[in-house]
C-alpha cells in the first residue's frame, strides 16, 4: 500500500535507526527509554516518554524545563517513537501530549545559531518536516492532547496530527518574527488548518489565540475544560481503538490522497477505496454483524 | 458552454434513461411519478417525489421507512430528478429535502453484502459520485433543505450541494467506521466543506455534530429553528428564482472552475467571464436598469 | 527574489507610470496629490490620498460621494499608491481604509455599459484583478481596516488583502446576480477566503454577511467596535512595522508560495527558506539576542 511504502520509505531516509523489537504490550519507553539511554527518572537524557495499552500509545514530551523544545533529540525520539512497530496490528492509534504547562515551544534555538552551521539547520528542519509528514502518512490516527502553550513548531505539530483535542486554556502561536526567523514550516501546516486571515495575522504578529479561537477556526477538533481533557481525549482514542485496523488506515490514507485532486479524481479514487474496503475482511464482516443486528468482530 | 457539454456528457455516461419529454410546468414527478411507476400512495416504489413552480424544483427523499437510504433506485431517481430538462429556462432552482426524521442515512448496506458483489458495489458508488458531481455542474444552484440526521452519504449529498439550510435540531455524521467502511466517498465532499481536523474526527470516530457546529465548520449555509425551515429555505430559492438564470449558471460554472486554479489562472478565466458576462443580454439589462434606477427585465 | 521581480513585472505591465521619486518621510499622496493632480480639498479628483509615518503607509479611498467605487481611475491610484517605492526598506505595512460610511461598493457600473465597450471592460478587469494580485505579491504585509459595508470588488479588495480588520457594524456582500452581472472576480478571493457554502450563498442570494459572521468563517482576522477600530489596527500595523523587513517579507512570500503546494514540496521549500531566513543578517541578530535576553536590532 502506497501509505506503508511511503512510511518505509520516510523512515530509511529518516533516523536511519528505526526500532524493530519483538513487540511489548506493556508499556514501553522506545527511544527514550531503550537501552541507548541510561539517565534515572527526571533525567534530562529523556526528551519523550511512550506507553502503550490496549492498542493506545502515548507519546509524551518530557522536557518541561526546556519547555519541551523541539530539539534535534527531541525531533529523532519523536520519529522513533511514531515509527515504532507502525505496522503492527496492536497498535491502533497514538496519542502526543506533553509534561508541564508549556506542550511545545517550538525549535531549539540554540541549535540555530550561526556558529551550528547551515548543514545543522538543515537537518533540523529536514527533520522536523519527516516527522510532520510521518504524521500524516502513518496507518494509525494520531491526536494532539494540549494543555498549555504550543508555539512555533510545537503548533505545528498540533496542526499536523489528525485530530487535536486541547484545554479551554491552552493557547496557540507562531511568534518566529519576534526573533527575526519566520515561522515559514510552521505555516505549512497553519495554513492548511485555519483560513489564511487567521494565519496570516498569526505569522505576522506572533501573538497568540485562544484554544476557543483556534477551535473556531479549524486548528482543534474539540476543547474542553481542562480537568476533562485526559478523559475526553481517552474516549476518542478508545473509540478508534475499537475499530478495524485496516479500515481506518486505508480510510486515513484515501482522505489525505483525494484531498489535493480535482473532484472527478478524487471521486475515482475513492470510490475504488470503497470497493476495496469491502472486500477487506473486516468489510464484509461490518456489513454482515449490521444486517445480523450484532457487534462485528474485526480481523484486528 | 463546458457545463452544459459536461452535463451533456455526464447524462449520456450516467443512467443513460434521462427523461426529455415536454416540459410541464405544474408538479410532476419525473422519476417516481413516471408511467414506469404504478403504485398508489404511500407506495414503496417511489423513492422521491418531484413538484416545480415558479422556476423552484423540490426534490424529495421519500422513503423515510427505510431512512431515505440512497439506494442505487434512490440515487437513479435522484439523478434524473435533477437531470429532467435541465436546461429549460423555466428551471431556476432545485431544493433537495427529505421525509422524516432522518434526511438521508446513506448507502443501503444491504446492497453493500458480498452477495451482491464487486460489480454492483462499482456501479453503487460510481452512480452516487456521478450524482454528487452532477450537483456541482448542474446550471442552477441546488439546495439541500435538512431537517433530522444526515449520514453516511446522506452527509455527502448535503456538503456536495451548493447551499445548504438546516433545522437546529439535524446532525451530521460519517459512521461509516462503525460497520467496518470507512466514509471515504463522503470524504471527498466533507473534506471540501469543513477544517480537515473536523472531517477527521467525524471520520474517526463516527460521532454527530450538531448543526450548529456543522454551521460554524462550513458544512451548512444557514441554520434555522426547525418551524422556519421551510420559509427560511424558500425565501433564498424564491431569490434566486428572481435572477437571470444565464447569469447565475455562468457564475457557477466560473466559480468552481476557478477555486482550484492557481491565482493567476483564476483571475484570468474570471476576468473574461466577467467581460461575457457584461454581453450577455441579461447583463446590459442589469446594468442599464440600475443606471435608470428602474427594476431589471430578466430575458429568463 | 521571485516577488520583487514579479512586482516589478506586474508593474512594467499595470499602471505603467509607477512614481520613483526620492522618498519621503512625511505624509504624501502618491498618486492623487502628485503632480498631476491639481484640484483643492475635496476636489474629486483625488480618489485616494495616501500618508507614511514610521514605516506604516496608510492608503484611504476618498471619494465617498461616489461610495468608493473602484474605478479605473481609483484602481491605477491604489494600484500606484502600493507599489510606490514597494522595495524601500521605510515601508514595512501598508493600511488600505475608506473614507465614509463605504469602504467600497466594488466596480463603476457606469464604466461597464455597453457603450464603454468590450475593451474597456477587460481593462477594468484585468486592472483590477492586477490589483488584488499585488496585494498578494506585494514585499509587504497589507491590512483592510473596514469601517462599514464592503460589496462587489470592495469585497474582493478586504478578501484579497494579508490581514483584514473590521468595526462590528461592518458587513459584506457580492451582490453583483441582482445587476445581472455575476460576481466571479471577487468570487475568486472570497472562495479562497471563506468556505465554500458560505461564499456561494453570497454570491448566488447577494445578501450581506455581518462582521461577525465574516470573522467566524475567515474573511476577517479581527473585529471591534468601532471606536476601537484605528487603535487596534494601529497596534497590529505598529507591530508588523517593529519588525525586520526582510524577514517578513521572505515569510509573506513563500507562505503564499507553499500554501498551494503539496505537502512534500511545500515542505521541502519552507525548510530552504528556514535556512535562507537564518543566514539573513536579521535572522542571526534576532536569534542572538533572544539567547543574549536582549532586544533585537534589526538592520532595516
Amino acid at each position: 500500500m502506497a501509505t506503508f511504502a511511503g512510511l518505509r520509505a520516510l523512515a530509511a531516509k529518516g533516523s536511519g535507526r528505526i526500532v524493530r523489537s519483538r513487540w511489548s504490550p506493556l508499556p514501553v519507553g522506545f527511544c527514550s527509554r531503550g537501552p541507548e539511554v541510561s539517565g534515572g527518572p527526571g533525567s534530562e537524557s529523556r526528551p519523550t516518554s511512550t506507553r502503550q495499552l490496549d492498542g493506545i500509545r502515548t507519546i509524551v514530551l518530557s522536557n518541561p524545563k526546556k519547555r519541551n523544545a523541539l530539539s534535534l533529540e527531541m525531533l529523532k525520539c519523536l520519529q522513533n517513537d511514531i515509527l515504532h512497530e507502525a505496522e503492527s496490528k496492536d497498535l491502533k492509534v497514538i496519542i502526543i501530549s506533553a509534561e508541564g504547562p508549556v506542550f511545545s515551544s517550538g525549535h531549539d534555538l540554540k541549535e540555530l545559531t550561526e556558529e551550528q552551521g547551515r548543514d545543522y539547520h538543515t537537518e533540523v528542519f529536514q527533520t522536523c518536516s519527516e516527522v510532520m509528514m510521518l504524521i500524516r502518512n502513518h496507518p494509525v490516527p494520531i491526536i494532539a492532547m494540549v494543555n498549555g502553550l504550543a508555539t512555533a513548531a510545537g503548533c505545528q505539530l498540533v496542526a499536523s496530527c489528525d485530530i487535536a483535542v486541547a484545554s479551554d486554556k491552552s493557547s496557540f502561536a507562531t511568534p518566529g518574527v519576534n526573533v527575526g526567523l519566520f515561522c515559514s514550516t510552521p505555516g505549512v501546516a497553519l495554513g492548511r488548518a485555519v483560513p489564511r486571515k487567521v494565519a496570516l495575522k498569526m505569522l505576522f504578529t506572533g501573538e497568540p489565540i485562544s484554544a476557543q479561537e483556534a477551535m473556531l477556526h479549524g486548528l482543534l477538533s474539540k476543547v474542553v475544560p481542562e480537568e476533562q481533557l485526559e478523559e475526553e481525549t481517552m474516549k476518542i482514542a478508545k473509540k478508534i481503538a475499537s475499530l478495524s485496523r485496516p479500515v481506518v488506515s486505508l480510510g486515513k490514507a484515501a482522505f489525505y490522497k483525494q484531498l489535493s485532486q480535482d473532484l472527478r479524481t478524487a471521486y475515482s479514487l475513492t470510490s475504488h477505496v470503497m470497493v476495496d474496503n469491502l472486500a477487506l475482511q473486516d468489510g464484509q464482516e461490518g456489513i454482515e454483524a449490521f444486517i445480523q443486528k450484532r457487534k462485528p468482530i474485526w480481523s484486528h
